[in-house]
């Protein structure tokens, strides 16, 4: 992060599988519109129970872009 | 909150009548310009005093919304 | 809070109307199962949004009651 | 807030009736003693239960004013 | 989370091989007391260290169950 | 803190003499009806104050205890 | 904390033998220019070290008292 | 900051000579963009270091402007 | 800060020109009223944008002074 | 954690994988210069993103060893 | 704490009988070790309980000693 | 910072000038025992006054470094 200035989105990610695949999940998405994604910062880890199990895990991040 | 990415954006919402209607106000105005707000969570309640009375009640809110 | 020992229950009430109302309903319902609740903590005021309007006040309580 | 300084004084208000109304109270009762108050932050809502009913709405609040 | 009151518990789960596992864990075992498990929220993620390796991942959640 | 799942339970102990011993009256209590309590964690220390002086030491809690 | 308006205020107590009495110390000193004090709430505890030995506890308070 | 709808976004600027250059960088270059910015909230302050020297202060803001 | 009491209170300072002209504006007024102020602690650090640039930094500070 | 003196120290390791293996790496070598840890606490979940990508998970570590 | 540089490190103490001796202990532990020791923070008062006694009070502080 | 293990120190500096002076200062200090300084983030400002004003700004930092 050298001399640039960034700005910084917020968004939820979810998978039904795992914390890690709910991130890669909400970064693959939000690089579709944001170019030159360089960090995440993860905020909440939260999720759905559904029967008794877990349904969806679901991760608030930060995402860090470059604003050039 | 199901399998969906969602993103977050911070606006601030008053009325000089109660917090109640400031959340209102913030949440009417966001969703003409955002479409599928989903929730909202409260981040901060402040105001301003005018002739040693409550003026405006400020609301600054997170509202989730559904990206597509 | 004199010499007692008191305990704490986390619980969400929620109002269509307004945040006062949704701290009401949880308080009524809490009270019908908890005897002794002397007080109340918000710990966060959320809501739902459907079609650009607050339908829910969300607001999480903590509730501290007398165990004697 | 221009090129002032400004003095923080931390108060409690309540209400038998609602939220609004505790923070007007303490504005209202602040504002007989502490001249130029500009704005309040809300820091902490609490809340006396009586027979399982809300009694009182407690609001801990910031308020700021001029110092000349 | 519609029209009804809900509560919060804070409970700790562990596993030996991943977080997810321990959020998984705590979430089974909580569902065979507390019905009606509606979603979790992490607080904590922690763990033991025995010979330079991780023994446990444990994971402090509240989980909130709709109580009708 | 092994293999188990532990819940929290948060409780308020007090005592007119010290902190010490608001924690150890809030664990004696707790430990009447909540078996195998494993660790405290303190959240808040408050107290009364009565004609200038200390009238109780107030201690907030959360209580580990093992679920089995 | 019945139908008044209270006002807090913060100080720091010291006592070279224990946090009890560095937190007497300050509600005796506070009672003596402040009326109507009825509760203090811990925010810090500190100290200084001096020839490898804690030489004075230091306690920060918020007192609550009432305004009328 | 009176009855008006705000929205907040969040940025980091950077300047290798000072924090207070780094928020005035930051604050010139979301003015290109968004207009009507009224206000900036530090939200963290960090730095990279090269060669034992700081290269870079970087400075998070939230900065408010007015929708209308 | 060694066997005394001390008081803390918050205060506001700014300056067109920087972050520690701020604090310094801050304590220097403080200090015409408040004898024995011995330390600062930021709290805060804000600022109104005029035109696209700072136009005022705005630093809260609590100031803690000896009580004798 | 028995009648000992422990030691807390911050780490940050990192995966290209999963947050668990970011995890396993910090105290793997953390343990070669440090013996006796015996807890962590995870303070931060963060990651670098490169071409829309997760390219690193990097998580910030309190771990604590005994000190004898 | 003038004109030197300081250096902050996180240390857990013990205690069986007090919260003030495992402050003590932690302090004289450390000061074995690390020189010019000047003051000491609270960072979380915990401890363990056996038999539904408190067995030992657990306090983390952060120790600052001089660098020179 | 890439698939690195880093590690995490606290420091204070202080200058009698201003805040960007405490943080090189400290930075410069650091860097005579600690190689591979990376990154820093401000973790508090201070400063302590004397005769009514700023004699010392102090600034608490974490710094990051490499662990190869």
């Amino acid at each position: 992060m050298s001399d640039h200035v960034y700005s910084l989105s917020e968004i939820v990610g979810s998978s039904p599988n795992s914390i890690d695949e709910a991130i890669r999940n909400a970064i693959a998405k939000a690089s579709r519109t944001v170019r030159n994604v360089e960090w995440f910062q993860t905020q909440e880890i939260r999720g759905q129970v559904v029967d008794g199990q877990v349904a969806h895990y679901q991760v608030t991040l930060k995402i860090g872009f470059r604003v050039d």
